[in-house]
């Protein structure tokens, strides 16, 4: 059974136009590109993508995280694992990590991120030094094209509502 | 179809044995009922109680909220809607309220909440000046138990996995 | 750290003038009160009602299922334990289930439920009979408002996307 | 401020060892590889694969579905848009598909794809003539391990809850 519903246009963000953002103030050798935020759920889609040998600070995500490995190997210093391409990780919430990209390659480790809530970076006590989230992570996209003359788009809508008149409510 | 899952347990945490919790350090007039809290996800099940007239500090959940008010009426400083019973909230990650408890009444307030991520109390300005989660909610309800002589319940265990016999791999 | 977002409203939607919905074609003697329904994520915020003593049809939610009984007493025929006012049920994604209202008491059973992804309503071989979904939601209660001469409101957007130019995009 | 959670193992779901599993009954000419299946949430995560040409059964998923591709370049018949390497496809609930990998490629198309809750295969009356969840594609997984003598992992666990011990709760 088709419903009046099955119009609906599945969101769509392209990679053509969404640039590489310099993760700062956080880490100069590490940059994101973010592909989506949800204010709603607090979602973030993003690539991340860091150097051979760079360390990022240690972090907690308060929600839950996917991760695919696309290039490049890495590990979190607390375990012994190390993810490489076509690797998946989830990670539960709240889990304290310090990723490590590894210092053998010569490829960039570029990892396909979707997190929900808060990235907290720590200190070395654990104690909470900086905050992302979707707000941060849109702010971050909308100074960048500010700065160099792009023309946002925006990454907020991309969970797909549909608009009233096609709930029948516009009538 | 039926499949060979169909037996599966619903997970139920009944309310009889679970206790109301003071919510310290944070407030002494507030009290929780913790009922499940997922260490994958970060979701927290619980009661939220408080006399009328209290006032709670200001805070910022990281990931989405859903309120149903079973009892009381309550607002938010920063809103001007009231809340009362059989009213829901749904509430975006990350926004700033300041609970408050409607002080014309006589009933407690009483809401089931169901959130995802942190809870970050902030001062005036903002600055985080306390954090809960699943760990912390747990840790009041093990704190609780112990100092009560009460035996804990495994709240984590909630969300219900299949054990690995059913799912034709113990063999 | 306040942002420039902190002013968002929390998306809030009262009990007032949402109407109890005859949960047809299923059950007549089951009804509904929708309050959300979130077409990105497939989730749906409703109070279930039904008198004591109504078996309601086999059915299996696609997604997880939270429920709060506020009122009555019920249980799953495949399962010895009963819920009553205060108990939470925690139910896993698929799982099937025949829900039974206690025919001991006076009070019709009442239960806020917050699930995601389809109901799927089963014969007695498995198969499915009926489907529901935030859709099937959404045309229920705008059919109910368009033969009684309600008002609708717009239940689909209570996930609270923050307008574009809260955002900065619309400069 | 660390918590004594705080070495709580990362799951980690790596590429060794998980197989191509065909796409039987719907379609030969797809394959997909499972990496892991929540039971709670209904939640899958996979790679799916299918060479140029081959156009999929029209289908709806119950949940919402975020899709990262990999290499090669697809469509739904019902959107103009192409989805090529680096792009990310998010789709509400609900929405029916019919998608076609170009012809015009040489390499396979490989989708990286987390989704929730069910997938309904659609005849061109919109039924369901097929349906596929976190247990069927467990399911698929283990007969392919049996048939091949490989030994199975438990896709399932990936989703880390910590240990009762870890918890306090098993003194």
């Amino acid at each position: 059974m088709a419903t009046k519903f099955d119009d609906a246009d599945a969101p769509y963000g392209a990679d053509e136009g969404l640039p590489w953002l310099p993760f700062s103030p956080h880490s100069e050798l590490v940059s994101v590109k973010l592909y989506a935020a949800d204010p709603a759920r607090g979602e973030v889609v993003l690539l991340l993508r860091a150097a051979p040998g760079v360390e990022m600070p240690p972090h907690r995500s308060t929600g839950p995280t996917t991760i695919y490995t696309l290039q490049g190997r890495w590990k979190y210093r607390e375990h012994d694992w190390v993810a490489g391409p076509g690797s998946v990780v989830l990670e539960p919430a709240g889990v304290r990590h310090t990723p490590l990209v590894l210092a053998d390659g010569t490829d960039d480790t570029i990892l396909f991120v979707v997190t929900v809530g808060n990235l907290q970076l720590l200190d070395a006590d654990g104690e909470v030094i900086g905050t992302e989230d979707w707000r941060s992570a849109v702010e971050r996209y909308l100074a960048y094209c500010r700065d160099n003359g792009i023309t946002p788009r925006d990454l907020t809508q991309s969970s797909g509502s549909p608009s009233p008149d096609r709930l029948g409510l516009a009538t």
